[in-house]
């Protein structure tokens, strides 16, 4: 079996045994370095009353504490559904070399999952959301912005 | 001064302290409930080797801590800047009353932060992305979703 499936199956694994735990939804994430998994993670939103804890962000986190970087550089991610616009997201800051995913976001809607309804609310202007994005006091803010510009000490991400 | 405007100050006021505690990026939110901030969170991404800990995440999870819930209904959130798509999901998946926010992603990438570029990534095809997306092992994956479907005692969130 090529390693790639090896990976993609612990994840769902994970997410299978995450079922019958019912710590949280069907989701499982691994995260691979040097062809060795240096992280797992399952989704424990209810479990640990955290929304926030999805299999992906669960795993990244894990990972980034094992190799102490905010960073996953020359990481691959396999997660066991397409990554929601959180996920993505933490994906994204974080900086991995490639994801594999096998559920997509369709999927994941057809098991009640609010994936699709959040990629869509992510690309509609913020006063026209199902949640109110309310813009107020920006001038205030951009002076944290122009404070962090002119620190040279400041440590980018 | 008007309540909001209290609590948006407060927000900022965090994202400024940041800059100079050096913690992470110039980033704050607050969450309140009933007229009372119940959680405050500052961007701890270098501090804490961790990519997901943006000012809005911290909150929420503390949030959900102090409300023994995964969900923060009733709830304001008052971030510095626009949540990011990470933040978004995040918030969606909490499922707050409302969201006000102060700079926008735009003032964010003049200051040298992905939020635009993510939120482009974001709605883009999951295989055009700059970071590769591969889907593999779709159907093995549904099995975990129908067992999460024939699970009558699965707790949806």
């Amino acid at each position: 079996m090529e390693e790639k499936e090896k990976y993609m199956l612990r994840a769902i694994e994970l997410a299978k045994e995450n079922v019958l735990s019912e710590d949280g939804g069907p989701f499982g994430a691994v995260v691979v370095k040097n062809g060795k998994i240096i992280a797992e993670g399952k989704n424990l939103v209810t479990a640990n009353d955290d929304p926030t804890a999805h299999a992906e962000i669960v795993a990244i986190r894990k990972a980034c504490e094992a190799l102490k970087s905010h960073q996953l550089a020359g990481c691959e991610i396999y997660a066991s559904c397409e990554p929601c616009p959180m996920c993505l997201g933490a994906i994204y800051w974080a900086r991995p070399a490639a994801v594999y995913y096998a559920a997509s976001r369709q999927d994941a809607t057809r098991a009640y999952f609010d994936d699709s309804y959040i990629y869509r609310e992510c690309n509609t202007e913020p006063e026209k959301r199902k949640i109110p994005f309310i813009q107020m006091q920006r001038d205030k803010a951009i002076e944290a912005f122009l404070r962090w510009m002119e620190n040279e000490q400041r440590n980018p991400y």
